[in-house]
């Protein structure tokens, strides 16, 4: 006898990668940047007044909202700060998405969906996106499904979608386009002028990379503005706390210090992938901070259970048309170096 | 036309109380704690090391999860963190309550409630509650829902339910029993013990009351092995930031600060409620950090927006059955002193 909804009994949680605590391990499986916050962050942190912790913070993270406004040109109101960009897509799915309002996908990516997807109990369409060829535009709009996602750059393959492409897929569809940005900081472009240009495109953003502060939980997302006062509706009164809207803000603000990290992961991206193939990898063009390298022996898992014994941990997914591969976070030149000396020894 | 779901598109967002910005305002209508956190939370938040910004935080939060289980004398698996207490209630209706499974709610209560049951299209059966008389134990059984709220102290009454009664009730029940003890620090008891003994009881604490942290948002259920690991699986994987957890697990271990706080709010709890009834106020017993003050004439919504007026914040609800009174949070010595000074020139 259960206490819960059958199809909550009936789904699976997703998996996020392993979160080591000891600090020797190194780190190349969720994506984080492999360079420290801003020093503005490390002086909101310091500098942070306790009286803001007694009292309720701002429902709408205002000094967040004004900043992204400024930083991307944008009205305060398309604005809206979420706990993380994860509570943003699940705020998108339940609001959008059920038995009758399906949720498409290019596939693979961000597996995440499909537990939302799961939660709401609303089918899900993959539609096959072979990252050497354009987004499969056609066959995402025929779906005619209540929510579209594209995660641009896409994880775990790396692939951009164009601004003109998303922008046709936008016009074609429906439904609301999301696209997830959650790499973009590491691209070469990104789509958010469609959120100001297109009622049924919001576009998500984190903090979590681009920004060094996957510890502190601040996503956002911008949209129109009709799309935004709906999610305010089933949103937690006071999702994002006092002390992550003072540093996020910080963050952003500091866009030289965020500007120059972000060079500094393009060209290790670009060393790193040259250097695994030359071991054998076979690495797709990435404008994400990771790469998704491929290799027919030894068997990708076999691959990544050596590196975890060796103190380097690696994304591998167990699921179909991944398990030739792994998805290898951009780390700092000597941490590549390190995982390049061990992968020589196993390859 | 609208992107959402039908139900989305019709239903209403629950309101918080108001956020001034002006911090000279006296601030009594949403119930925060008068004194500030423990000095144990300003060392954790001014030593707290900026790579752990960098990181993923722990999913489970786990140092919070060990502190409550040595606290509460619970074992860590009972314990789950969340995004302040209202994300845990938010997970709960996910996972209990649909169409044809309903909340039940004694009558008032925390009118969060109603928009949760919205969310998920779930009937919410209210049953009345007189603070005066015992839980309606009998009714709320009767309604057979999916899931069964009873904040203790509740909201907006004060109305401390006994810890046999809940116990009977989580009994006659057939679905889950929430017990939302978001006031309990400040009460006489608390239905902690039911956790561990029932398999359909979950009790909800929040750090925002008892121990001053409102702008922190750091919640946590704690219930049978099967409810948590139920509800983990709708959870968002990194739910808790971690400079929230570092604070929360230093507050929460600081039981000696917390408990002389929740006395000294005890103390002036009494004082403020002999005074108000001398002014003329009907104020009902209250085991929580505010009162319940009815008064036929002049009107309560005039006497909120009087008080607005000269800078002090109660809270006032436009819903029937309490448009005769005001939730008056228990504020200093010194903010009591003003909120009675002024209330004395209105009535």
């Amino acid at each position: 006898m259960s206490y819960f909804r059958p199809h909550i009994d009936a789904m699976a949680a997703y998996v996020p990668g392993e979160q080591p605590t000891d600090p020797r391990v190194i780190k190349l499986n969720t994506n984080e940047n492999p360079y420290p916050p801003s020093p503005r962050v490390v002086e909101a942190l310091r500098g942070f007044d306790p009286e803001r912790l007694r009292r309720y913070p701002p429902p709408m993270a205002d000094a967040f909202r004004a900043a992204a406004a400024e930083v991307h040109g944008v009205r305060v109101e398309q604005v809206l700060c979420t706990n993380g960009a994860d509570e943003l897509l699940r705020m998108l799915v339940a609001a959008c998405c059920g038995p009758d309002r399906p949720l498409a996908v290019p596939w693979p990516t961000y597996t995440l969906y499909d537990v939302l997807a799961a939660v709401e109990r609303a089918p899900v369409r993959r539609i096959d996106w072979d990252p050497a060829e354009p987004l499969p535009v056609e066959k995402l709009a025929a779906e005619r499904a209540a929510l579209s996602v594209v995660v641009s750059p896409n994880a775990p393959t790396g692939a951009l979608a164009p601004t003109k492409t998303l922008a046709t897929l936008a016009e074609e569809l429906t439904g609301v386009l999301l696209i997830d940005e959650a790499y973009v900081d590491f691209a070469s472009a990104n789509a958010l002028e469609l959120a100001g240009r297109c009622d049924n495109v919001i576009v998500a953003r984190s903090m979590s990379k681009g920004y060094s502060l996957a510890g502190l939980r601040f996503g956002y997302g911008i949209a129109s503005d009709g799309l935004s006062a709906g999610l305010l509706k089933i949103k937690d009164s006071y999702n994002v706390d006092a002390v992550s809207i003072a540093l996020a803000t910080a963050a952003l603000r500091d866009q030289d210090y965020a500007q120059a990290c972000w060079e500094k992961v393009r060209v290790q991206r670009q060393r790193l992938r040259g250097k695994l193939e030359r071991i054998g990898f076979t690495v797709g063009a990435s404008e994400a901070n990771f790469l998704l390298a491929r290799l027919a022996e030894p068997p990708a898992q076999t691959i990544y259970e050596t590196l975890k014994a060796r103190g380097i941990l690696v994304r591998y997914f167990d699921q179909p048309g991944l398990r030739d591969a792994l998805r290898i976070t951009v780390g700092t030149p000597e941490q590549n170096d390190r995982l390049l000396d061990e992968l020589k020894r196993i390859v």
